[in-house]
Parts: C-alpha cells; structure tokens; sequence
C-alpha cells in the first residue's frame, strides 16, 4: 500500500514538472546538404524546410479539443531566419482553433486546402533539388506577392470535415484585407477573395486528392493527383492547369514513384509544365532511424527555351 | 522493498530527462479573430497578444531564487514577429535578475512599475476591441520614440519588495543611454532619465494601485486605481493624467466590470479622455476551460473632434 | 505484483508525455549588467551572450549518433535579436551531423575550428568588459565581412576526430558560395575558400591548442594556446599571429589566470596586439549555484595611439 502510494507520489511529483511541459510540444527538423547544380560552383543549403516548432492540443471534454501550432523556418547554412527576413520568422504557419464532431476549424497563416495535401502525390514531398512541387502547381503560386514563399494564405480560415471512411473536404477562406510580404514596410492590397478547396482520399493503398483554389489576384489553379501502393512501391500521379487573369492556361502533370529498398527509399519522377520546361529526377534517401536519413538526388530540368540545367545534391536531414 | 526500489527507478530515469528539461519551461499564448469597424472591411488579427515564451526559477538555497523570462511575440495572422519587424523580437520582456527576503530584482527590458499592474484594472486586460488600456494610460506613452509598443522601459532595472499584507512596493528606474526603436538602425537619444514608481495592493477581495511615472522625454504620467469583487462581479475604476512637457495635462478616467455568468464573463466599461474620446465597450467570454476561451466584444469610440466609430470583434483564445 | 505494474504505467505514462520531448532540449543563457567606460555614461547590456537554444541527440545503434544544435541570441536590454538584426537570427550556430567511431561531422554555420577552443585560453571566456579574447585573435576575423559577428563560417562542413587520449584534430571548410552579412540583403562574394585546422588537447590539468585558419578574403591566422591547472589557479597564454593579404602580420599575446578563491573566481590577464593595443583586466565572478553567479570586472585599455579607456562592469549570469 505504502508502495503504491510512493508511486502515486512519484506520479504527483512529476505531473507538477513534467505534465505542466505537456501543453506545448517543440519540435522541429532540420536539413541541410550540399548542392551542384550546371554552371555554378557547389553550395551548402537546406533541402527540405529547417523548422523549430511548437503545438499543443487541449482536450475541452465532449469530444471537443483547442489546437495550436506555430513553425519557425530558418536557413541552417547561415543561421537566418528563412529568405532571409523576405519571409515571416513563422514561415512555416501559426494557426490556432477548435476540433470537434463537426471537423477542425482553424484562423491564422498556413498551406492553403490545395497546398496542404498536393506536396504528399511529389516523391520528394516538395524536397530536395528533386522535387516535383513546383510542376505540380503549373507555376502557381497561393500567395504571388509574397514571392516564393506562396503556397499559403495569410489572414485565413481553415475548416476540415471530419474523415468519412477516408475522405476528407477542405476549405480555406481569407480576408480581402491587404497582406504583408515579408520584409516589407508596406501591405500588399488584395483585389480578389482567395479561398481554396479540396476533397481529399485515404484509404488503405489508395491516396487521392482534387481541388480547386483561387488567389489574391484572381489566378486560379485547378489539380487532380492520385497515389497507389503496391508492394513496396508507392506510384502517383498529378494533373493540374493555371488559369492566369492574364493570358492562356499553363497546364501541367507529374508521375512518380517511391519504392523501399531494404534500409532506403528509392525515388524518380517526371514533371513536364506544357511548353515551359520539362523535369526527369532520381533519388536514393538512407535511412539511419524513423528521424534521420541521408540523400542525394540527381535532377535535369529541360525548359523549352534555353540551355537545360542538371542538378545534384547530398545531405542529412534529421527530425526533432 | 524492491517495487519501492521500482518507483525509485522510474523516478531516477525521469530525472535525467524530464527534470533535465525543468530549468525552462516553454509556454505561450495564441489569440486570433475577426475585427470589423465602420468605414473598413472585416480584417483578421490579434486580439491579445500572442506569446512564445522562455522562463525558469532556479532556487539557490537560503530563501535565495534566480529567475528569467524571455517572451517572443508574432502575429497570427502572417507568421511575422509582432509589429512586422518594428518591434523587438522579444517584445514581451527580457529580463532575468534574483528573488529574496529583499524582495526581487530584475534586469532587462519589460513593463514599467506603473504599467505592469496597470492593465488588471481594465476589464479587458488590455485585450481586443474592448480594451481600455489606452484610456487609462490618458494617451502616455512609456517609450514614446518606440510607437505603439511604448509600454516598456529598455535598459532598466526592476524591483519589487516583498509582500507585507498584500501591499508591495514598485520601482523601474533605466539608463540614460539611446534606445532601439523597433526596425530602426539608429538609436534614439533619451533626454531624461526614466523611472517608474507604484504601490499595489492585493488582499481578498480588494486591489488597487497608486502610480507615478516619468518617461524618456520627460513626460510625466499618474494613475490611482482600484477593484473590488463582490459576489460573480468585478468592479475597477481609474482616475490618471498624462503632464506632457509641451501643452497641459490631460486627464481621463476608466469605470468597468467584469461579471461572472455561468461558464462566461460578461465585460463592460466606459472609458473617457477629457477633450479627446470616449469609449464605452460591452463583451462576453466565454470559457471552453481554464486555458482556453471564445469571445466577441463591440465598442463605440467618440472623439471629440470628428466621427464616431464602432468596433466589432469575435476570436478564439488559448494559453499554453 | 499489481503494485510494480502501478509504477510501471507510471513509467509508461510519462513515457508519452516526458519522453517525448526528450528529442530536443531547450537551453539558454541570460547574462545582463551595468557597463561604464571613460568617457560614457552608464549603459546597460549582456557581459556574455544571450541564447535560446535548441540541441538533442539520437542513438541511431552501432556507435552512430544524429545530433543537431540551432541557437538563438538576443539582446537582454532591449529585447532585440542579437545585433539588432544586422546578425542572423540563429548567431550562435545551426549545425546538424553524425558522431561515429570516425569523429563527428556537422554540417552548417558555427564556430571554426580555431574560434571554438581559444575561447577557453580567456580567463572570462570571451565574456564581459574583461574579454581578452580580442587580443588572443590579434584583431583576425574568420569573417570580416560580417563585421564583429565574425568569429563563424557559413556554408561550412564541420569535422572533429575523436579524442585520442584527450588529443584531437578538428577541421571546417567552407563552400566558396557568396555569404549574407547580417540585415544584408545582397550577399557578398568570398575570394578564397575558407578553412580552419585546430589540434586540441585536453588531460588532467593541462590544455593545449595550436591552429591555422584562412579567412574568405584571404587573411590568415594562427595560435598557439596552453593552460596549466595548479591547485585552484588555472593558468594560462596565448600567442597568435594574423597574416593580412595587404599590409604586415600583426602578432599578440594573452597571459591570465583564473583562480578559484571560496566561492567565487578571480581572473587576472594582460593581453597585448603589437603596435596596436594594451589591455589588462580583474574580475571577481562569485557563484550562487552551479548555473548562477554575479560578476564584477575592470580593465584597461592602451592603444598605441589615442587616449587609454577604462572599463567596469557589474552583472548576473544565469544558465539554463
């Protein structure tokens, strides 16, 4: 009796420690390598995003829960923040709300229902010199006045169904008000609502997503992707068009593959953006534990106009 | 003797992680929602202020502590630091200092004697549309040549006496040496030297505050306030006046309350700069648990000299 | 029985929460004091620097280790970062790599191999008004277009042998790639690759070092630096030379002690650039606990030319 009491006391004396850290998790990632690309000497960046995190979940009772999450970005070659002050210091997102029965509503800053699901039909998961990302969008971007830190609204509303057997329904909706491009002094206006949908698929082998998103300046983006597991190999495909206020569509596709070999990850893939610019890429990614592998890929990008372009990298990327 | 020995174990192999980790304990707060005022489209924001923050205690024997806090600041709407880089990055405090029988002595930069305790007799706590902070403070500034960030002293030494009875005494007093002002290269001379004096009192269900202050420029500022709960209500008031060094004084005074209504907090208050503005503000709060809240406020602002203009806002509120 | 599984639950319990922050551990340091130099009014300011850092370590099995280390600064005084952001977010380091039987290799932005060790060869560690550290680099700068952030590469792989008997070898090499300096927004091209090579030694009550580093616009460097533990006194020297592309080397020494007397440190040095400038120093750091202490110094400064400066400072240091 006295025994369990010492344990319940050991229980108690942490709960006031330990428990109390609970509510807020940090986390982070950071990766960092190498990089070769034709007619430039060798650089040291990041290949995936270098992150230090903080979120937490508070259970409210009822089925209902509080949300939060905040992501700092930072360049691990110079120890700047990402972009270099072009960017918000939580370039990754800060958003906070409620879940419950009826879904997961959000406000803040993140990837919008489009940008969230579409980076997971990429083999590189929008990573490293081979990433297919930027075929998957067309050219796209959700936020074009920010640069190319543009695949997320500011000033946003995020609601996500509940899942039904795997699918999901997605919405994020922004405010008209003007918005703050990085290190500028100024605001941004915004002459169209943005929003974005999407209707998302998990089930089991299968894995697909459509959506439809309009942005800031009334550019409009419409994708389809889909994945399927067979064995070790995990094959996907993306099919997507821009719609410019200005000009003609820009359309795109993606096809790729992500195939475990023993201790690895073996990945290749195409995109092609219609008469833009064409991308062959292949990629081996080791990995040393479920947080920390090593990579290198090789990618050639062949743009209809002008010299084609090879590029190699190398490197560690660690989660935390 | 040995299951004993078994709790000893698991706290043993605790302490070298979990207890490592308690020298710092991470917390925060995010605070986001929709505003809307007259003449301007619904924009998203703030309504408190949204916190990352650093801070620890370490005891050091014979009724001798160490303590720091250092509070980040961000804006959830766009991810950037509070202020879009006009403010510090740490704008909430940086102080770190010692606490005894003499009492508690801090170093750093953090809110003044007089404005610390100030915003506890606001029903608002200084938070969202309804806030009446400004009106207590009569338009003073602590940290004129720092904008609206101005409620701070940089390069100050804090101290508080213990509590006798509920009853302490407050003092800032900074060095004369140029200050930062936000994302300014240039530090700004400070022409006479600040210092922040109070006297607070908190016992049962009475508190109030007598405060006077100088700030960088030479403008003075003095506050008297006072709460008192009786049964689920709070009642506060305050009488202030700002003597700035060009013109006469200008004075103001906050009468509100904050009423405890089933699972929520009714707030209500009106606030008047004499030949300047008036404010009166009604909101409800209503607490999905102790750390998290729903809200909406509405406010009606006369200035003297042109129109009036009413404020609406409705967010979600969450500390970790 | 039913009582060790009560504290096993205890175990698996915190096993959830406690453990899985272990992956990172959040660390800091907060140093803050009064400095007054002839000439100069009062000022306030950190003696050593200011962080908010992020570390952790993973077992990957067979000898291997993941680790990575992102480390914030910022200024106590005003809240600022490090620099008022003419100095990267992360100034302290942002450096992940693996540890193996082979040593350990990061890859990153961080101290040189010669900028690490010699800051143990100061009797203040590169801290406060007292530093020697100045002297001990005979005005070299690994990174002179950074301005005085300048004792870190960027781009840079990291390489440490492991301890051979307390001796090791420790080399950096840098990318070639332009540079960012601090608040820059246009990076600055490097004209020689910079590298720095250190051998390090460490046993009982001796320390030693020798380096050769090359900076990116071709200035080189070197040192020599040894200590001697003699009761409670730590004596120690430095003598180093800075080879500029244009103009003669520039040589210099620093001798010190630091000497442990109750529960405090006193420190003495003198530290001499030839034709350049003096400096002698006394400090006296008195301990509260193992991660606390206060410290008070002075120190004189002899410039060849132009009138002499004399230095105070009284502060608090607290880790955590």
């Amino acid at each position: 009796m006295k025994k369990s009491l010492l344990a319940l006391a050991v229980l108690g004396a942490l709960a006031g420690s330990a428990f109390a850290q609970t509510s807020v998790t940090v986390y982070g990632r950071m990766d960092i390598g190498l990089q070769k690309a034709t007619g430039t000497s060798v650089t040291m960046g990041r290949g995936d995003n270098n992150v230090i995190g903080f979120r937490g979940t508070e259970d409210l009772g009822g089925g209902l829960s509080a949300l939060f999450q905040a992501e700092m970005r930072f360049e691990p070659d110079t120890g700047n923040s990402e972009g270099n002050r072009t960017r918000p210091l939580f370039q990754g997102q800060t958003r906070v709300g409620l879940k419950g029965d009826f879904g997961t509503i959000r406000l803040g800053r993140g990837l919008t229902a489009v940008q969230d699901p579409i980076g997971g039909f990429d083999p590189w998961g929008t990573q490293t010199v081979g990433e297919l990302n930027s075929y998957q969008l067309a050219g796209y971007s959700s936020s074009p006045l920010q640069g190319n830190a543009g695949n997320r609204f500011d000033n946003a509303l995020f609601y996500n169904t509940p899942s039904f057997g795997g699918f999901q329904l997605n919405a994020t909706v922004a405010t008209t008000e003007a918005v703050i491009r990085g290190s500028d002094a100024v605001a941004v206006p915004v002459t169209e609502r943005p929003y974005s949908l999407s209707g998302t698929y998990a089930n089991g082998p299968v894995a697909a997503m459509v959506g439809y998103e309009r942005n800031q300046v009334g550019t409009k983006f419409a994708s389809v992707a889909a994945s399927y597991k067979v064995g070790m190999a995990n094959i996907m495909g993306t099919v997507s068009r821009q719609d410019p206020v200005v000009g003609s569509n820009i359309n795109s596709f993606v096809v790729g593959a992500d195939l475990g070999v023993g201790a690895g990850n073996v990945k290749v893939g195409y995109g092609q953006i219609r008469d833009v610019s064409k991308k062959f890429a292949v990629g081996y990614w080791h990995n040393l534990s479920k947080r920390t592998y090593i990579y290198t890929d090789v990618a050639r990008v062949n743009p209809d106009v002008g010299r084609s372009v090879n590029a190699f990298d190398i490197g560690v990327h660690h989660n935390f």
